[in-house]
């Protein structure tokens, strides 16, 4: 198994059910640590710093723009929201996985920063189930839904800049697929084989063999 | 998921355990089939034609070998030994994941032939457990042992070739790992997905999700 840990970014249109997969997920498997965002917006009720979000000034936050410290970062209604990257980094690189549920959008900006991440897109098994997901919320106006399914089919194009898709008919099944999907990563080839290759070479030139 | 199937192969160092797992696998999973070998050495006793080996003569071989009909071949004293390409690729077409238990060299000949195959190396826990390992079957010499045991050693290095490692400390875990591996390439993005983008956009033109 490779050293370094995973960045696993889940994404997808809204009301593909990426939140209610990350939830079991994690549920699942604790030891995926999942990054906290950060946001110059008030807190509300009963959120806490450091774990609904990272609470900053609008000066701290533009600051850490500048100074490349967000993985991705987008400003709505005039708050920003970002993910920290060094959070991110460090975890990674202690071996842990990390967890990034996000929109598309951002995903693509982390695909930059960040192209070594696992990009995973979560598909609604229709259009129909997604239009009864949406509508299921109670939250859309006729002319909101619309806008939503228009811009998800335009969404759903961007999924070749993704490494997997999972078609989420049950929160269940593409859970396991999402598990399947991190064990398989973990075995991936790449730059940390040459510690593993090293390791098997040295032990063969120690003599412990004979 | 996508339609067409995959070629799983599973490769790696004599003694490391690729012949179990394989076994292993197809008991879990009846769906996987497996590539049975040409061969134009003589059928041994309780050998069938088809199934234990395609028997085929020199000359119909030597002119597969020229018409490009295998995925890989090599001969061995005197015998040719190939994996036929027509059998692979037809199941593939029709959507059946296809394994293939072979060694190094020939899975680097495939890797020519059939780049989009998932390449999976087996390695052992340690170079003691190799030494263990083939001194368990009994069949080695100490010089032949010393000799499978430093060609393993280079073998490894060749893992750079390879998608995917899996260190086989148990069969019950190496092979999870592998199915693991299966699931999550069943959901890679690649060309085929271009026929689900089309499909939800389908969807949406003909208003069903009005």
């Amino acid at each position: 198994m490779n050293h370094k840990g995973l960045l696993i970014i889940v994404s997808g249109p809204s009301g593909a059910g990426k939140g209610t997969i990350c939830k079991e997920l994690l549920q699942r498997d604790p030891s995926i640590l999942v990054s906290v965002s950060a946001t110059t917006r008030q807190p509300r009720n009963g959120e806490q710093d450091g774990i609904s979000y990272h609470f900053l000034t609008r000066d701290r936050f533009e600051n850490m723009i500048q100074n490349n410290g967000f993985l991705e970062h987008a400003c709505v209604y005039n708050n920003y929201y970002g993910t920290p990257k060094d959070f991110v980094v460090e975890q990674i690189s202690s071996g842990k996985n990390v967890l990034l549920e996000i929109d598309i959008q951002g995903a693509l900006q982390v695909k930059n920063k960040y192209p070594e991440g696992v990009f995973v897109f979560i598909l609604p098994p229709s259009m129909k189930t997604l239009k009864t997901r949406i509508e299921g919320r109670g939250s859309e106006t006729p002319e909101s839904l619309k806008m939503r399914l228009s811009s998800a089919v335009s969404e759903i194009e961007l999924i070749k800049n993704y490494d997997y898709f999972i078609v989420n008919d049950t929160v269940n099944h593409a859970t396991d697929i999402l598990q399947a999907i991190i064990t398989a990563e973990k075995c991936r080839v790449n730059a940390d084989i040459k510690e593993i290759v090293r390791r098997f070479k040295e032990e063969t030139n120690v003599k412990t063999i004979d």
